[in-house]
């Protein structure tokens, strides 16, 4: 394992955001939350996701000039446009939106549309927890979950975030509805080590703890298996636009 | 198996609650609450329940004419406090009372303190879904779930609900934090069932399916492990009051 100073990844990820023509201040943000994913040891939604986050860029998938752009308001609750954005600091301002309208409201929700994938999800519950209230974030995703007894994936092992602000140091949930994600299979696969349960049937429908076979299979187990697979349910359809910009 | 009619549990129900004096229209409407759990399906929080409810009431424990009372309003988001009424009544109210904020300001929130067992929480979801929103509910209980890795129990089993309204049939969940809740347990239980999958530890720390085993180790498992383990950490505490109304 190589060890590299935080300072310097952030560094590194900002200078590619400049030569990319990120404005100063969007570029920091944006390095830093990636650099923070690592640092905190979310190694399958941080600097791993880079490369591919530049080369969405490249192609045009990713406007970094866009920002959301209110769609209708309903008190606390309001419908912003991503505009195909950089999904972080999409998701990022519309967590602060939503912290601004709670302290008008006592809750506040923004829902977000047309933007990319927001890397890790608890960043977002951090960011509230940090502000001192309660922070609640979901996403749709692609149907990569075979609902309880079925096959095929129909429905989504989206996240769910939840976290609460203690003095004595933030309760932050940040998972998968699936018992492993994806990015969490990779990370076992890529260390050559096993599951330590079940994660999922293998392509002949048999349980296994071998994180390839279930990337492969696509039928990764939903948490409580048909608990899981209704909060499934409840996110199925795709978050990112266009879809290859994932 | 005895089917009888619907509505001459709802009729007997509702003479054993005007005999307890309460007043006709909420004699009615807490029948109700517990005849359409058992109609459901959900045998686990259903009539099954109405003895405890009936010697609970006896004893003083649940006073029968308190109603909630609001003790402090920040725009959408209300804590009310429950004054040790009925616990499916207090509920019934504060969801009502979220759904209007809802409709005066986007979102809703009730907070309820100091009530009773609210039996099938589901039955507030399915109540904002006929009300055409989106509803979240959960509740804290006792410390009733160890935590995942440990054998002590010192997080809650708490359902969550989450119910979103579709004109061609709403989606429901309501779900324990635990693989079975102890209901479900019972439920088994008493009809000589074994679990369909492991459902927590036995006393002497092995995976059972035996309900039973489970019911006496006090070791049901997590949904998805860690992961609901986290969900019973958020709930820790005790919903009952005092907490032998349970």
């Amino acid at each position: 394992m190589i060890r590299v100073p935080y300072e310097e990844v952030l560094d590194v990820l900002c200078r590619v955001l400049l030569k990319l023509e990120f404005t100063v201040e969007r570029a920091r943000l944006c390095a830093q939350l990636f650099a923070d994913t690592s640092r905190d040891g979310v190694y399958s939604h941080g600097l791993d996701r880079f490369p591919r986050f530049v080369r969405a860029i490249r192609k045009g998938l990713v406007d970094i000039h866009a920002t959301p752009q209110l769609m209708s308001s309903h008190g606390s609750l309001e419908r912003w446009n991503g505009n195909r954005g950089s999904g972080n600091l999409n998701a990022w301002q519309s967590m602060a939106r939503a912290i601004a309208l709670s302290h008008r409201h006592g809750i506040g929700c923004v829902a977000l549309a047309n933007t990319n994938h927001w890397m890790r999800g608890g960043t977002y519950g951090w960011q509230a927890a940090e502000a001192g209230v309660i922070g609640i974030c979901w996403t749709n995703t692609m149907p990569n979950l075979p609902p309880w007894g079925a096959s095929t994936p129909k429905v989504g092992n989206n996240p769910l975030i939840i976290a609460v602000p203690r003095p004595k140091g933030h309760v932050v949930l940040d998972m998968a509805m699936s018992q492993f994600s994806y990015g969490a299979l990779a990370s076992y696969r890529l260390r050559g080590e096993n599951l330590p349960l079940d994660g999922g049937f293998d392509s002949q429908g048999r349980l296994t703890r071998d994180p390839g076979a279930i990337e492969v299979s696509g039928r990764p187990l939903p948490i409580g298996y048909w608990k899981g697979s209704g909060f499934g349910r409840l996110a199925f359809g795709r978050a990112c636009y266009p879809p290859d910009s994932c």
